[in-house]
């Protein structure tokens, strides 16, 4: 007998499962429903059309070839019945049927299942506030809300925005909405962007963010405030108005888990439905992927809600396996990796970062943040700063942030198989990665961090974060601050916090000029604090017990500068 | 006491391995000798500079600070001493001191060490025929070279050169000569470029090169014709006569061991001098590093001659470290993860290919050739074409190479480090990489690749390679060649060896016109052959039981096409 496999939801997850079944057995009947117009939509890439990176909206919905992935697209190609503007409304299990209206007619009606797929997605959070259904506020979940942002952008009219939410949504609607000439001012709840990073990554993001929109953090909106329907500001919490047309609110997803909640399957303490490893709900007939599940974190096996569009595609493959073959292939869960471009700059991480780590418990562990180039300077080098996480115990590592305009993308690629294989500083540091000059330094940018922190877990050097330093200016904490560039670097730029030049070239010669309190704080660095380590190591082989090293040196500084 | 180190070689692994000392011991007396003028050249990014791509010399020699690394540097910033210009010219194992001469003075000395590093690097080969003592003869190994061909591109008179030497440095040679308006002819003895790589994907390569240049290959030089002493002509082992003005000599290296061995130390199998894995050499008193040893290949565990300026780099940071702490680091080897840039293509490679691994007994392995797009066609994706080598019964990963205009660098880098992690396919087709529309696909090229090698370890489909349908077409086969794309895209480009056009949305409807027998040979394809894999499926659920899919479709064909 012919499998009859229902999937409810047609964005990502569902086709793909939809597809691989379907490869796996020609005579399945597969039915995918889509509450929405469009199938297959390459949803990531919303910000992108937006912003008019491109003009063909039809590319978003197209296979590599070229061909819309449309209800003939799949039926033809595929053999896969679609059923859009559908929706699926309740599931039936004892029955194995599913209820569903067609949102066009009206007309309701019932379908069959075998096996059944729930990729129902997430749904966009609101703030719960006066004003939130004023013209003129959406979020960038939908197509139909990217088609509405784009017709903003092609009209030109609109000159003023806000966007609600420093994650990763809301920076890339900044970008987009930035690049179509609107004004931007990001309002984001918490005292940093892109929770997924250190405070001291976040800060150089926003830095950098700062330079294209207007940023204020630790304020929240408090109420929308329009004119006929129509958006005319935005209140914040602390009373501030801000005059806009439109506001993006990208506060976060939540699991839709609706269906399976009221069809009693068990649902995660994140929101998102129970699944284990074969991507199986808590009954066999039913699989659910995407992201309205949640799965398990590789690092805590703690669970997580990981809504990233890769994971969605793997999830669907494994469903797709699975409900043809029996449970024969395993989605391990995540570790997180994400990664987003903020103009010139891509902004990644995987694994834990420190905040993360010790939230969890994590009390053993050791960070260091080193900035360099990607490639050579002759070779145009951009900046990378990384901030990588070891277990201090066993050199394991748990996490790496990268960001600057530089290749990001390899870096946190590159990371992200080092946590995958389990690998400890000590696996790393003699990587053995493609080397030439247009493509990274001889000492990749990952293996010289993974330097950094060996060195520092065999004590060769204590490093100070940024952020530990500022809080000891502040404290007038009686340090000698040691800058060893040279004299026409210190002129060009300088942190100006009381510094003293000492170029490393001199320190040898010039030891006399320090103080006689060998127990006495000492702070070193350069502009990326190479320079600095080795002026630490000078100052400790010369009795000096109290030497700190300015991890990342100025270029990673995440405030203003003297110069 | 203090300890005494003196290094032979001031080019890469030398200056790492002195730096790494001084780091570890502020008070040993460093001492690096050196033979040619300069000191820590970036020796990779010659070709760059030969080719105009920056035109300060002096970039590299600089430290990232951008000063340059001469001997009042490495004096004041490092407290290291550096004799140039001048050679060692014994090493005395029993008094433990070396001979050395100042090439300027022609002064001769001796001086003692307690440990010593030997760092000599490697010779260029050259080919031992009638006139290779022409003016006008280069190798591109040693900063006066550069400078040699750098005044050749900047004075603009030579207008023709041949390059003899299909690999590395031969192409990242002709790229540099093209660049600088020279019309080029690369002339390799073997089959094939750059034989890292599988003849395939050579063969794709090569293909992209002749819209260059002009390549010539299986046929070496014979002789250099000259007049006046000048190369005029370089006349091949055929017979043929190239005119020119400049040949550059590019046919590999081999160890320099000629100090190492005349003090007895042990060399290996490959000339290399023989180290363990804390880089000691047969006498414990001399660490050996960089382009003049053997190390092990991390796969085949057989040693291997790997002059690579990462991994001495690496080297020499072990060999400074075990030097002053004792054997405490260890260089595990490598497994030969190299790149380079033709033009916009990358060519990168890692592990074992498969011609390596037949040649070294693996008898049991699978390979996949897959193309894709790096990132959505939507975000100006670039092709990545890449051939996975694996264990057939382990799944295990062996080898990548990775080609074309997409990111290559990203792609190399993670399969190295799943060759380092010791991942299966299993391992990978779950992996969790940083994805977002500006750097990846949803499912990033690699994992795609994963996917088809662990469909194809599951028999699910029978791949052919390009090469093994090109025998089937000289053997007149009697086979049904089958594309399965869209009529538009047939038009536009297609293989022209007599294959039929269904397209795969046409296919089930169309069954009737395939052969009646099911056993008959059917060879399926698209633009990739991911509908080509779908099509194949297809047929084999209608009973066709010899359905292969041409891997890589058409994007990987490394012929002319028709059209």
């Amino acid at each position: 007998m012919k499998k009859r496999i229902i999937v409810i939801g047609g964005s990502a997850a569902g086709p793909k499962a939809a597809s691989r079944a379907r490869r796996l057995d020609e005579n399945a009947e597969i039915t995918i429903f889509q509450k929405a117009s469009d199938l297959s939509m390459a949803s990531c890439g919303y910000p992108y059309y937006v912003g008019g990176l491109f003009d063909d909206r039809s590319q978003l919905l197209c296979s590599p070839a070229g061909v819309v992935r449309d209800a003939k697209f799949f039926w033809n190609a595929k053999k896969i019945n679609t059923k859009v503007l559908t929706e699926v409304t309740s599931i039936d299990r004892k029955q194995k049927k599913i209820e569903f209206t067609d949102l066009t007619t009206g007309e309701t009606g019932t379908a069959a299942y075998d096996k059944l797929v729930i990729a129902t997605g997430s749904n966009a959070r609101k703030p719960p506030v006066p004003g939130v259904e004023l013209e003129g506020i959406t979020t960038l979940q939908s197509l139909s809300d990217a088609d509405y942002l784009r017709k903003i952008r092609d009209e030109g009219v609109i000159k003023k925005a806000v966007v609600i939410g420093g994650g990763l949504i809301g920076i890339e609607t900044l970008e987009a909405l930035h690049f179509a000439g609107i004004d931007i001012t990001l309002v984001e709840l918490l005292p940093q962007l892109l929770t997924f990073l250190d405070k001291h990554m976040a800060r150089l993001v926003e830095k950098y963010v700062q330079t294209k929109a207007n940023v204020i953090l630790q304020n929240g909106v408090a109420s929308f405030l329009g004119e006929n329907g129509k958006l005319k500001a935005v209140k914040l919490q602390d009373g501030t108005e801000i005059p806009c047309d439109l506001a993006v609110v990208a506060i976060g997803v939540t699991p839709n888990n609706k269906l399976a909640k009221e069809a009693g399957l068990n649902i995660g303490e994140t929101g998102g439905i129970l699944v284990d490893e074969y991507m199986q709900t808590s009954d066999p007939d039913i699989y659910a992927i995407g992201d309205c599940v949640e799965i398990p974190h590789l690092i805590t096996h703690k669970p997580v809600h990981a809504p990233f569009g890769d994971l969605a595609n793997l999830q669907g493959r494994v469903a797709g396996e699975n409900l043809i073959a029996g449970n024969v292939v395993k989605f391990p869960g995540t570790i997180q990796t994400g990664i987003c471009k903020v103009f010139d700059y891509g902004v990644g991480s995987t694994g834990l970062s420190e905040q993360n780590a010790l939230k969890l418990g994590y009390t053993n562990i050791e960070t260091v943040v080193n900035a360099s180039l990607d490639k050579p300077g002759f070779m145009n080098g951009n900046l990378l700063i990384t901030k990588l996480v070891a277990d201090k115990q066993t050199g394991k590592i748990l996490g790496a942030q990268v960001i600057g305009p530089g290749d990001v993308s390899k870096q946190v690629a590159i990371w992200a198989m080092a946590i995958k294989g389990n690998f400890s500083v000590d696996d790393m540091v003699n990587a053995d990665l493609p080397y030439a000059p247009p493509f990274s330094l001889a000492i990749d940018h990952s293996i010289a961090t993974a330097h950094i922190m060996q060195n520092k877990l065999k004590g060769l050097f204590t490093g100070i974060s940024a952020e530990q330093l500022k809080d000891k200016l502040k404290n007038r904490d009686p340090m000698l601050l040691l800058d060893v560039r040279n004299p026409n670097e210190f002129e060009e730029t300088r942190l100006g916090i009381g510094e003293r030049l000492i170029p490393l070239g001199q320190l040898r010669n010039r030891l006399g000029e320090l103080p006689e309190d060998k127990n006495r704080e000492i702070i070193t660095w350069c502009k990326i604090s190479l320079r600095g380590y080795e002026a630490a190591l000078i100052l400790q082989a010369n009795g000096y017990s109290n030497v700190k090293v300015l991890e990342g040196g100025i270029a990673a500084w995440p405030w203003s500068r003297q110069k």
